[in-house]
């Protein structure tokens, strides 16, 4: 295929319109996406999230130019969830780091959470694969700090890293108890901002109490992202816990669960492929539902009938 | 079985007990659902959405007053996103509405948003099933206002209350953004503060200027819920659009499209579960894990091979 071709020779607008394709569910893309795995597992992949004001992005932008000055080509990932109804981003334009947008060694692109059942998963993981395969590397997923973004993150990055700033108050106090278990790297950002060295000293706290003793302990850094105050560090935090987990086997077991998880998830995909084209479109799922609507069946009974032939089939 | 039997004579207990097994995907919950499947389809349920610190729960708990007054039954539904690192709730405790604990006409309980795909609406679902054949009417459930806990509650309400407040700055206008087509009621809550006016006008403006003409115009109303002004207007603009919907027929769209709805999850989960039993325990879904890690096959054609023989089963 051309667009893996070109792709593969480095070229930014073919990987482009082939995360598009994997948004829209293009059947192309499952091709190309199938040719490319074999030229993928290279890249470090590091998660960012933390409460909304954090300043993730400016941290992103600054830590961009740290790897850009180390030779890396940095693949960005802004997960930007949008409202299901209007397509339109809850969060605002993400028209920042403009900066980069004309580097080649840079490559941004947010990602909209359409689709409902592992829509986000899946259009994430798709656009990492074509990022590894284009040679990017480290690949940076954002995402806002809640519930759903946060577990996806985790599953797909080898390295997360949380960025927190001085005095939100108690809603943060309680969503750091969640945070905690999930950061390799921490970094209180707008470290000039009063609060900062309690804010610190705070999460180191929580982290010696609150949490099982690791192998890996997360430094908590401090860093002023406006003026790239601290981000070297930063980014030299997160180079040491990717030398970490590729030492102590974390990495491998970590990339052996991403590829059961993936692999589960085309065959769910497929299955329920099937079922569209056998099941639905020949009609028995719509006289189905309406004997579910109409109380005389319960779905639980209806896919028994239904499943019946295919589950004693093997 | 006993816990349906206690279930339909309205022993809450029973109740309780039916969700966290459900929760828990606690395989009796299914036969259980089954058998409970004939009971439901009677009450409304009511979304209840809206910015942090809007006082949703305290609309919903003067609401909950108004409707016992009037006789009803109401079970409440909170959706709580919590870690799923921690399980802990990200949100807070909910130790409100506590004046109703007591009262037997009343049934609350917390969901949480364990499990990740499609959980929240497995969970939500059976227990809106659950709270249905109870004979809770009608049945609230609340949400925070956020992407994906959104769509889940549009998509299994019958009536959508939006709960909004005065002057939340710019996020909560992007955010309104999303939630201008998903209301059926509106509703700007702390009515006594600065702003509340304001805040009802731009509403209306948003929604006559934004929104395709639809037959059913949401009224944007004020409350100050501390005291329960206002909220007996609320409760019958729930009342008013429930029989709206009956009237034109979109109730039976809405329930048509839950029911396929549930019933394609319930096919997927039972497909999932196939594939579990009869690929991954025979130790051919960990060969090909492994060959998909060494880049020796990639997980697209995987699938292929081992579904070929399902799909030519049949």
């Amino acid at each position: 295929m051309e667009i893996v071709e070109r792709l593969l020779k480095g070229d930014a607008g073919a990987a482009a319109r082939l995360i598009s394709m994997a948004e829209d569910e293009d059947p192309r893309a499952v091709k190309a996406l199938s040719a490319l795995h074999a030229h993928t597992g290279k890249a470090q992949i590091i998660g960012v999230t933390g409460p909304p004001g954090a300043g993730k992005s400016t941290v992103i932008d600054q830590a961009v130019k740290v790897y850009r000055k180390k030779g890396c080509k940095v693949g960005i990932l802004a997960i930007d969830p949008t409202s299901p109804f209007t397509g339109g981003a809850i969060l605002g334009d993400r028209i920042r780091m403009q900066q980069h947008s004309t580097d080649p060694g840079v490559f941004i692109r947010s990602m909209g959470t359409r689709g409902w059942t592992g829509g986000l998963s899946k259009g994430t993981a798709s656009a990492i694969k074509i990022l590894d395969a284009l040679g990017m590397d480290p690949i940076i997923v954002e995402t806002v700090g809640a519930g759903q973004s946060e577990v996806e993150i985790v599953r797909s990055a080898h390295s997360v890293l949380i960025v927190e700033v001085p005095g939100l108050g108690d809603d943060i106090q309680a969503f750091k108890a969640g945070i905690l278990e999930i950061g390799d790297v921490f970094v209180v950002n707008k470290a000039d901002r009063e609060g900062a060295d309690k804010a610190v000293a705070e999460l180191r706290a929580m982290l010696e109490t609150c949490q099982e003793p690791r192998a890996w302990a997360p430094p908590v850094l401090k860093a002023s992202a406006r003026d790239g105050a601290g981000i070297g560090e930063v980014v030299d935090a997160l180079d040491s816990h990717f030398a970490f987990i590729k030492q102590s086997g974390a990495k491998d077991l970590k990339d052996r669960a991403s590829a059961e998880r993936e692999f589960m998830e085309v065959l769910r995909d497929r299955l329920a492929k099937y079922i569209t084209e056998k099941v639905v479109r020949k009609g028995e799922f719509d006289a189905l539902v309406e004997r579910i609507l109409r109380r005389q069946l319960d779905p639980y009974s209806a896919a028994e009938k239904l499943l019946e032939p295919i589950e004693k089939g093997k």
